[in-house]
């Protein structure tokens, strides 16, 4: 670059082929990881999807989502940060095979999860439907102890589903709590609304395990910074790390379409953008996920858009975080 | 249910069939509708459309927009009231035939109105154009007399055309009106921008005669929680039931693309659903409609998804209004 | 009716709930499904999809893509004949509930497709994937025998994967060999094209035991008509019932864009027509399937009405052949 | 144009507004039409589709599907004529006001079609749903005689339904037999397909009144080159001019998704344009029309595109004749 | 009009082609335009689009967008004015032939703007690209000189691309700065987020020589209507007359999803359409455009509703301040 | 592979990105060129587009329309040869940057080109719009002159346009033949129709000068498998080599609505892929092209698959022809 101005050389292959986050490098072998800040991991599942199917295509339509092109260079506008200047972040692909179970998926993630923590990176999960969060959770739990993150969760559902066997993409937070990976009380979960899967009966029951569940009504009564404030401030006290999970359909279905079950009534593009921007620069992320876009109901290509911005986002946080600490 | 909790053995045909709304009792026969609450009735019309046509398939994309599934539970996040516990709900299924002449949906729903409120309960009108609001609100007029009802009518439109000789979904109230089924001075309608049917003439018109019409202008400039103590405290000081008619297309064309004459500059989603839950639980309604959602240009589907979460705030709403009275 | 002709009064609810396959009527109870002919069986199910998910929605999707209405009267303009006349026709409704887990949704099918036979009656099952094959077999081969039934199987895949472990929708006829249900030689497949699930050695491997797969190319070359002479005939040399599976990416995407795995060059919707025709009308059906019907990739919806008149061809042969008989 | 060959300097405004069918001059004055060959009138009408409604953007899309632009110069590449060349074409733009009542729509179609019949000029109707053609044939029949007309109807359903009030677009033809506008055994249909609306007693009926009614099963068996010998034949012998009726989805849904009441098992566009050419060069057309193109459920436009060929074909078969007999 | 009140008879045509914007007067002929107020000029062209290309459709589908019809009268509901009625307003259809070279269609803009400013009307550019904007600022200088206007641009890039050599949609500014057209403080920018085409250098740069832009988050913060008063006095300041360029990617995907590079955060259509007349209201302006709506990516037609009501909302607040001068 | 079948664990990543065709080799540098038998270039190019654009997402629709996976083996199934095993062939990525002047792309194109045949392989170029061709002919010219190759190609259009000074899709082989690139007698165009850019005068001048033009409606009065041995006797004739371009507007809009000028009446799928199997089998090709696939309009994404198919039909011929000669 001169002057630091974006030049049409470093632009070659624009519309083409899009094999990596923001044309980041791609890094397949788990052992080639070392050095790495941030991971990038797709995980093409929809095996747990209870409506819409679809989230299978999910992590290629966010990494298509790019209308910038190469170089990794992404220079945030107001931070005036470049997360790819700052920190190096690979693409470790996908994990998953064949979609046909649940638990192969599962079990590749855990082990690219865990070879991601085990260099000391950050693992950034690109979904998938939420179930994807379950075994990420099991890797963070074994190698910072349940006492050592909390999650942060944005998302129209609680994903707390109780007295259901399997795993799928409504229970994750509960297996994760039930196979001891989980403290129900580190567990913030703001945005919820809609029907389903909730009770007022399940609500109670993990008030009673100090789980902290903010309606939607109680987001748009009080105002999104406060909220925010409040789940800063208690995740900092609650551990060391956070792991922020966001499911995409934190965001009203108009900014979302493209996800397997829309809820009506939710918060803007805008306000996700802020409060990843939030969390991720003012707390000390050990993962995120960004799970649940669907391109299959995503005609005009919005809800990959927003998810591709959001996980930039993060990352310009995450960067401003640590150039302040440097 | 065990414990509050949601459980599996209950879904059974969730991808399948949905014949009611929210899986509620199916009552065709007008003679067992007795003891009901809420009597659901689909009006599957759009001859009386002016732009994109296509809400005949409004009620089907209505029902189907339910992610839940059976049974027909629904417990409210916020107020903890589930309607169809507190309520009996049933779904009467659709009135009108082969969709070629207006006057003979028109005719088969004012039967169905007439049914429904001869039993005691509320119509739920799921539409269908706006024209099928005028049917009801004849039979709401032969029952209560225009004296006993106010209308509260969210809308991108104020459907008070003047002039026109027939029946179309721009002038529903105009001949509610002049029909002697409605009281200019009990329509208060909110959310009207854009330039169709709308005259400055025809403001003052129906301003000379006590019609109180809240540009979205007003609306924005006082915001939504004023102009809803305005509306309601007028209501209840009109008359002591209130129907409610919502047309999908007072929310942004964003929050609600398919419907017929879409309007840019509407209220969110959330906005509609906050309107629907206080204008619900604070006044006492006579019915309700939620009309103008046009599946075929809806390609995520969100605006059925809007719609069939506002019916559900509408009848939690009444559910609260209930419980308290009792 | 009068004078045999369509009467208006008779379609109440046109564009209201489908809530059964040409309105037939609903049994859901299997222990009331006696005296019925034909059991239509729907099986929201694609969780052995390879490629794009949403054959959970095909059942919905082909009994919604009815463009007639009400009474379940379909008189074919060809034959002069109305299965549902000559037939006692009903709707069973889905099986399966949260697609989750692929066994209980088999085992489900499984229990359907058993107390369907048990009557006397004949399956025809709406898919879902063509893993769903893989139950009927079973309990066809329970019921008849492997020897008492041939498959007629209309595929751009021939869907007998080899050395893969769990079922998916690309190996159903493998695992229905290797479970013993179903001999290789009496598997009769033919629109075979692509590149998948296929080898040159698992052809070779197929024919070595006795199993006739006609490729496209062998299709085009002879004809239609002299592909359907040989099938039928060997066919009813093999054994006294055809089971026939149609899976709808036989014909070409242009015919039928919503399905999952879709192959350049098959036939066309007429030619389908033709071939369910005379299979159904030429020998003694034990059962059928129509499976991947996918909406979710079917933007106008005429992939849902190929496969629903496909259906009805197969229905009218049916009730031409047993018209005969009698 | 210099050698024959096409400039750009005559493409001005080429993806700009289509007011008219291949820039043809707009003639909105009835009086204005004199000198005229071919009047274009668009109708734009759904008000008597009995299922997917949209039909009134019909007439819009068929003109926009213009591939070329001006000037209104169309060489038919194996004719070698081009039909703005040989014949005065204009556009007479659109009958019919705000879509609420059918015969308001009709009264107007009327009158332009008289308009245009009176200057001797043959009418090219661009419906809209096939209701449209009853008013076209009212005036045919005083203008021509009932004797001195024939029809071709090319269409999946033969659009004679029995006992049925009021009109709708699946009985024209019966109600202008019924007023006196055309004779049972003038009309002749092919492509017939499907369930509706037809009876076999509705085909009795009207057999018995020497109607000819050929269905698809007839058309595929003998060929579509002897069904066209076959009816260009009897309708040269039964008067000495013909109207040629071409309801679009007498192809099949792959070529034609954008119509309302979609049938599989259609004839192909190619063969559509084949009878189209045949017909209008073999005979003396007094009108035609093309019905039934429904753009709010054509996503790509393809059956606008073909619906605008066609119209291409006829005008050109048209021009073909007349050029021959000078 | 009778009594201000809106009458069927004046819609003759209502769904029918519409070509001009709101059935304004349709002068082709530049040297017609004298007495025109404001000409609207269409531009099709997306040759610089660097992303989705189809804003060559944007003009018509603008145009399009009008579910009101004739005649060309559009009472504003909150002013209460009719842009139409103050002023004359002309459509002069679409500049640009066969779109293969930018330059030649910019060429024609450029006679076309001159043309109209030459007559004293205003244009109003309907888009296409952004490069648009470029010789209608080359035209606004030669006429009132670059110490004669400020622009207002509202948009989610910047578009003051540096170091590359060809006019792209992300450089118009820039080109018009090189050129002596535009003085870089003179250049008002609000709305700015995402990643491209912009560098914090390139801000830098821009700053350094006086130009004001407010990124998304500042506008968020600072709310838009203190930005909007800023950018009006400031305009005022800066120079007697003021255009206004709008990109409607300055909306939110959600509004907007049919445009070429959209960004996820933007501000709601009410926002725009509040600044769009606070700024047409409040400032004289020489000229607008509306660019970068492209209906291939927008489903539901919204994109293009928000362009029209915008485009409208500008002409309101322009008549507005004319009737109170005079 | 395990006894010729597919295994599962070669599959990793299936729904991940696809960064190759076919998961062929990446081979960026053209330096690594050597040894390859068949080099792929995407051309992501929609600048000399005329009506719908968007083929700059060509290629990669091409590649993703991949519903196998890895590894890189594609056994025919008639030809029961699979041409990877039999040819070396590997991806180069796109050429073209920021899609801003079609010189540049072209530019990089015609050094692709130049470097294929330099190592002697063959080039498979995927477009992008048919202007592309211009600069591969080009290169063949100066690799193997003039009289060393025929061309047959197989389009709706003949892309000869005359008297237009700029390249534009229509006309690349207009431009060959100006710049001494391509005999006219050795241009051998098969499928012809429609009204575009085409006139009477243009086929007289190039018939004059040996061009062979075959209408669709020849084609369709031979049959495919007459004009396929013409064109292949008549290609052997010509030239020892033989360059294959394929418009996908060839077949028919039902089965390639994704394209920019779709022309009703074509052949189908399995034509195109019995004509590109005959021709690749039958002669030597020197390169071929598969252009103008646009996924923007292919909303079910068919017309990628059948481009995608028809490559590797091709490449079937290819291998089937080299394996027999060896």
């Amino acid at each position: 670059m001169k002057d630091g101005s974006w030049h049409r050389e470093d632009q070659a292959g624009f519309a083409g082929p899009t094999p990596t986050f923001c044309h980041a490098p791609l890094v397949l072998d788990a052992d080639e990881l070392d050095g790495a800040d941030v991971v990038v991991i797709g995980v093409p599942c929809d095996l747990a999807t209870s409506y819409r199917p679809g989230t299978r295509f999910g992590p290629q339509a966010i990494r298509s989502a790019d209308i910038v092109g190469p170089p990794a260079a992404r220079a945030h506008p107001h931070r005036r940060i470049d997360p790819f200047e700052v920190m190096h972040i690979v693409d470790h692909g996908d994990v998953g095979v064949f979609p046909v179970r649940l638990e192969s998926i599962h079990k590749e993630l855990r082990t690219a999860a865990d070879a991601t923590l085990g260099t000391g990176a950050v693992p950034a999960v690109l979904g998938g439907d939420h179930s994807v969060t379950l075994p990420v959770l099991e890797a963070l739990a074994e190698r910072h102890g349940t006492d050592g993150y909390a999650v942060i969760h944005l998302d129209a559902h609680a994903d707390v589903e109780l007295d259901i066997d399997e795993v799928d993409h409504g229970n994750p937070f509960t297996k994760a709590i039930e196979r001891g990976a989980l403290l129900p009380k580190n567990h913030l979960v703001a945005g919820v609304r809609g029907y389903w899967p909730y009770t007022p009966g399940e609500l109670d029951h993990w008030a009673g395990h100090g789980m902290r569940i903010v309606l939607m009504q109680e987001l748009v009564e009080r105002g999104l910074m406060a909220v925010l404030d409040e789940l800063i401030d208690t995740a900092r006290e609650l551990a060391p790390l956070t792991y922020l999970s966001i499911d995409i359909d934190v965001v009203d279905p108009a900014f979302a379409p493209g996800t397997g079950t829309p809820e009506a009534g939710g918060i803007s593009s805008r306000e996700l953008l802020t409060a990843a921007g939030r969390i991720s620069s003012e707390l000390d992320l050990c993962g995120f996920d960004l799970v649940e876009v669907n391109p299959m109901v995503d005609p005009a290509g919005i809800t990959a858009l927003a998810g591709h911005a959001t996980v930039l986002e993060v990352l310009a946080g995450m960067a401003a975080r640590r150039r302040k600490r440097t």
